[in-house]
Formats: structure tokens, C-alpha cells, sequence
């Protein structure tokens, strides 16, 4: 039996836990500190009341025979896909129900969407970069080219004409930078991939933090139902992130190589998918009514009323940083020209607060660092307090 | 962009919706007459008490910031995989927790574990079978080569030395057939496995019925977890195929080409999955207890009473059938030699009977035909009552 030996390539990554090391002997060392945690990027306010009361009301439905639920479809129950087609149509986006697919998170779909591709395409990734576009990418052999993501460029790289590749990931709002594509950016994306025939997968899993006039899809640009795939998640948006709900969009009228991706990715999920508990999927359409949707917009408040005030110290201190608004990260340049984990360590030691050295997420995430607003208010406010009195001279 | 051109050579199933078309023209012409479905292999009885329980008082946790549970540990959390651990203890099975992932199904999981193996493998599958083992294999481009599963064999064909293989499929108790390997047979193809170098992927999700002295594990057979994988699911167990969880046994043991099988399945899930939802696992836990056992296996007694009066009502026919034993399915031969989809009609005609015609499984399923014991147990009666008033002569 032959292995994919693509595996052996896979770098592993130590970040999280090379995080936790430091941590805990920190801790162990100064028993007496209270650290701060910044570093992961997780939801820490529970589910709204919504949610809570249509999944309590589902496991009873599944108590009784009468109204039990076996197998439902795989591509998602219809009252769920109806209600994320409202959804969409509420920013301007009209979709077909069955361009609708529910999913168990954006990280499954973002990988297996991958089964529909070739081994033999160049995929197109920036840097600093969530690691799972790469590694799953690497999996199968597939050759990857980086985007430089920087400085100079807002962190929001723009398509270059010299650079040949087949699949490109676009994450905006953007995971770790917090930087997020303005229409005119996007629209230049998608002309980009329809002239080089390329397919975009656009991960939107932030587009709830989206307050300013920026696109929270790309189907809200011209031309991209031809050439890109969206993954969305209830993740961030209504604290889903150890409940497991997202979707996916593939439009119908995405071809490539005379072959249909929506009747593609359909096949994929029936055959290799049984669709999502149908408790979860009556809780994520409680997030789509009336009361779901105020609660999560008070909770979404909640994170980004921490992220103003982690943008506001950041600003006060001179520092230069993405995200902060419409976003639930805070992408920060190192003081004085700081390395990464130096910074770590000193903001570690100096103010007892946790965060994610950038070096984690690639070469030119060397120097920057991501900070969380997914925190409790007070602790957030604490941390910020701690920083701005340190001294980075 | 190149498309995954495999995707043209998957089959459409229509087995399926042709039965439905069918059932729905009969019930438009005729009215008055009761149809009796026993086709689909869905569980009808509702999830029992424990696990409802436990999952009203895990929707609770997640409603407060103290007990909420943001993601979870890839690969399940520890005190669903203990108590997996323990109940294959309770067979003689020693596994290591780090052995068991939780998974959201066994479809899931059979169809991503190939993601581990290079493409370049030929599989062998029996036929009839479920069908996912084969398209799964066709989105990728493996090669497949079909074992005669058939009424000389008692559809459980053994290991043939001239056919050469690499990835084998196994499911035993058998969907279709009902079929379960003994002891004896099984160590045939661990033996057979491990001398060729092949891998075998061991469907146990029917284990659950097993109730004679036979294998429900293949690491009850020695020298298993040198070769084999296995696929386990809550589904038929314990109702949860609505509420999606299996679990997928990956022994540490396992080699090909010096990489390890348990850490690359490791790799993968960690990167291509988010785990299962916390209420799913909360629930899944309560099926161990004391309290769940004794329920699901009231459940279970449900299903295979129904098997038992359909199996002898075929008896007194004197009907050729594989299976209504240690497996909630009966395969049955047509009588008169009729083929599988004369029969259907036959049944649905003169006994308003629904099942499943055996050539949709496969060319060896033709002259077969499919009958499920997860139906309501008066129905059940009532549908071998008209069968056996049939004159098949």
C-alpha cells in the first residue's frame, strides 16, 4: 500500500504550543501574576438565548418518534439555507437555494473543497497566512506561491499580472492582519481571476465585524458568481465555534473545464458527507430571526467595543496596526523594530498578557504581532492598561 | 484552473429517487392502499432519554459563560473517548485513547481516511456494497477491482491469493446483505492483509447488532491493528444518524512506507476539521452509561425482533436469505428467479411493500433484494402478513 508521502512535507506547527510552554512556565514562576490571554482566536461569551431555546426545543423534537429527525439532506435542512439566502439578499446578493451549502465550519468545506481540483494547479496564498490554506495544500502535493503581504501594502495585497497561478485565497476581514478588501480591491481580484481562469476561494468567516461600507462577500462584486466559492461560518459571527455550523457558497454558474463546481461539490457531499446535526442546524437558524439577530449584534458589540479600545491604546501609543475596526483582530507592528517572540516574551513579562507572535503565520508576519478582542471586557481593559505602561524605549 | 476530471466517472445513483418515483406513481393511482416502506436504512425510533438529558443539560452549559465550550480538541474530547475506549474493553479490545478520533459519521471518515493513500492504489471491493466505498474511490482515480460476494460464498467472499490489492474494504455485520463474518474468516483476511502489505478499512457500524459468538471489532482478530483501520458509528447503535457521531480506530501500530497512519490522521483531522460539537459529544457520552445501555439496547431489541419476524415468515416461505440475524438487514433471493427490480414491483403491487432492489448495489445484487428492520414493528407484521399471502408460484 502507497502512503501519501505529500504528508511528510507538512510542517508542523509548534506556534500554539510553543505559546503554551512560555505561559506556563511564566506562570509557574510568578505564581502571584494574573496572565491575560490575547493569543487565540476564540469566542469566549456563550450562545445567545435564541439559539438556546430552538436547541432545546429540537432535543425534544428528537425524544419524541413522532417528530425524530434520521438522516437529513446532506447539502442542509431548507429552512437553514433559506434563511442564509435572506441573508445574503439582505447585503444585495441574490442566490439560488441550492448555491447554498451547510457545512460543519469553514475549515472543513476550505479543505475539501480542494477533492474538486487537480493536483497539477498553482495556488496563490498571501503571507502571513492561516496555516490551514497551505497545509492542506501541501497534502496533496500542490504547488504554492506566496503573496507578500506587508507594510507598504496595508496588508491587503493586490493581483500581479507576472504571477501565474490557478487557485487564490482571499481571507477578508483577514485572519491574522485584521485588513479588509474595499469594493475597488476586490472587483480587481475578481477581473484578475476571470482573465487567468483562475478559481477564488474567498473565506468571508469575519464579515460579521464588517460595520464600515466594505464588501462582507464577494458576490457583492460583478463578475465573481464566475470564478470564486465562499465559505462563511457561525463561528465568530454567533459564537458557533464548539457548537460546528458554517456554509458554503458555490455558485451555478461556476465552470471550469466544461465541468459544474455546484454539481461537483454536491456529489463530493453527498458521498462523503451526512450533513450537520440537525440540533445545530435548528440552532443556526435561530440566529437569523428577529431576536437571533439582535442578540448576536450585542455580543458582536461586545468584541468590538474591546477591539476600540485595543486600536484607541494602540494609537495613543504611536504604534502602527491593521484591523481594530471591523474586525475582531488587531494586527500590531513590534516597538522599536522588535522580533516577534522578543516582543512576546517582554509583553509576556512586562504586562503579563498573552498574545500570537506574527512570525507564526509566515515570513512577513516577522516583526507584528495579533492580539484578540474575543476577550472578557474587563480583563481587555486591564491588558490595554498594562501595555500602554510599559516603556519601549 | 484544472478540475479533478475523476469527478466525470463517478456514477449518478438514481436507486434511490427510480424508488421513490415508483412509490409515488403507485400511491397516485392507488389511493386506498396502505404502503409499507422498508427500504432506506433509517432508524425511526427517537434518540433515548440519557442522551437527551445530557444534551438538554449541554445546551445549558453552553448558555453560560462559566460552562461555555468553544472549540474542542480535534480528535474528540477525552471523556467520549475513554468511554469509547472502555466499551471496546468490554469486548477485549485494548486500545490507547489517542487510537480513537470522534468523528461527525462513518461516511465522513471512510471517504477522508483515503486522503491518507496515494493514488496509485488498487482496491478491492466486495459487490454488492455500499456504494460510497466505490465513488469514493473514483473521485480520486483509484483503480477498483470487485470481489464476488454471492449465494455460494453466503455473500461473505474470502481472500483470493492471484488478486493483487492494496486498500480492501471489509463491513461486517454486511450492508446489504446482512452477512457477518466469523472469527476464522476474518483472521483470513488480517492474514491475507499483512502478507500482501495491504490496509484493511473495517465498516463496523452494524457491530452493535451483533449478538452470536462473532467478530464486532477487527482488533478482536490478531495481528489487526498491523493493518486495519476502523470505522464505527452512533448511527444504528443508538440512533444518531440525524445527530451525526462515529469514531474512527487508527492503531498506532499501523506502518506503510515508514509513516505512521495515527499521526497522519492526526494531521489531517487537526487540519481539516473542527471536531464535533460539544452537545453531540455530551450526548454520545450518555449512550455508555449504565442508563443509555439499557436504553439503546431496548431500541436495538425493537430493531431486531422486527428482524427475527422477518426473518421467519421467510423461513415458512422458504425464501433464500443472508442476514435478520446479528444485523438489522435481510437479503433475500427473488423468488422464481426474478430480477430484483420485477420483484420490487411485484411486492409493491400485490403487498403495497417498499424495499430495495439488491442490483442497486452492485451486478451481484441482481436477483437480490434489500428489506430493513427499522420499521414500526406493527407495520413490520403487517407487510409479512401480505408477503406470505403472496402466490409467488
Amino acid at each position: 500500500m502507497k502512503i501519501n508521502k505529500n504528508y511528510a512535507n507538512v510542517a508542523e506547527s509548534y506556534l500554539f504550543s510553543d505559546i503554551a510552554k512560555r505561559v506556563e512556565n511564566f506562570t509557574k514562576n510568578n505564581p502571584d501574576k494574573k496572565v491575560i490571554k490575547m493569543g487565540i482566536g476564540d469566542v469566549t461569551l456563550p450562545l445567545c438565548d435564541a439559539v438556546i431555546k430552538k436547541m432545546h426545543s429540537a432535543v425534544d423534537e428528537m425524544s419524541k418518534k413522532e417528530t425524530f429527525k434520521g438522516y437529513g439532506p446532506e447539502q442542509g435542512y431548507a429552512f437553514l439555507r433559506n434563511s442564509i439566502k435572506d441573508y445574503y439578499k439582505s447585503h444585495n446578493v441574490e442566490l439560488d437555494e441550492n448555491e447554498i451549502f451547510v457545512s460543519d465550519g469553514a475549515k472543513s468545506d476550505l479543505g475539501n473543497i480542494l477533492d474538486l481540483f487537480d493536483k497539477d494547479n498553482v495556488c496563490l496564498v498571501p503571507d502571513p497566512v492561516y496555516p490551514v490554506y497551505v497545509d492542506t495544500n501541501v497534502m496533496t502535493g500542490r504547488k504554492i506561491v506566496f503573496m507578500n503581504a506587508n507594510e507598504d501594502n496595508g496588508f491587503l495585497p493586490l493581483p500581479d499580472k507576472n504571477v501565474k497561478c490557478d487557485i487564490i485565497y482571499i481571507c477578508s476581514p483577514n485572519n491574522p492582519t485584521g485588513a479588509v478588501y474595499n469594493y475597488e480591491q476586490l472587483k480587481m481580484w475578481v477581473d484578475y481571476a476571470l482573465e487567468v481562469g483562475a478559481v477564488i476561494l474567498f473565506d468571508s468567516a469575519y464579515e460579521a465585524f464588517v460595520e464600515d461600507d466594505l464588501p462582507r462577500s464577494i458576490f457583492e462584486i460583478d463578475g465573481a458568481k464566475k470564478c470564486a466559492v465562499e465559505f462563511c461560518s457561525f463561528s465568530k459571527t454567533a459564537g458557533f465555534t464548539g457548537t460546528r455550523c458554517g456554509y458554503t457558497v458555490v455558485p451555478k454558474t461556476l465552470e471550469f473545464d466544461g465541468m459544474n463546481l455546484n454539481k461537483m461539490w454536491l456529489r463530493r457531499q453527498t458521498t462523503k458527507f451526512n450533513g450537520v446535526p440537525y440540533i445545530v442546524q435548528a440552532g443556526a437558524s435561530a440566529v437569523f430571526t428577529k431576536e437571533g439577530q439582535a442578540q448576536i449584534k450585542e455580543a458582536l458589540s461586545y468584541y468590538k467595543e474591546n477591539a476600540r479600545v485595543m486600536a484607541k491604546t494602540l494609537e495613543d501609543m504611536g504604534i502602527w496596526f491593521t484591523g481594530g475596526k471591523n474586525s475582531p483582530y488587531i494586527w500590531l507592528k513590534c516597538p522599536n523594530n522588535m522580533k516577534s517572540w522578543d516582543f512576546f516574551d517582554l509583553l509576556l513579562e512586562k504586562a503579563n498578557v498573552v498574545g500570537t507572535p506574527g512570525a507564526g503565520f509566515g515570513k512577513n508576519g516577522e516583526g507584528f504581532f495579533r492580539l484578540t478582542a474575543f476577550g472578557d471586557k474587563e480583563n481587555t481593559k486591564t491588558a490595554m492598561e498594562r501595555i500602554k505602561s510599559i516603556s519601549f524605549s
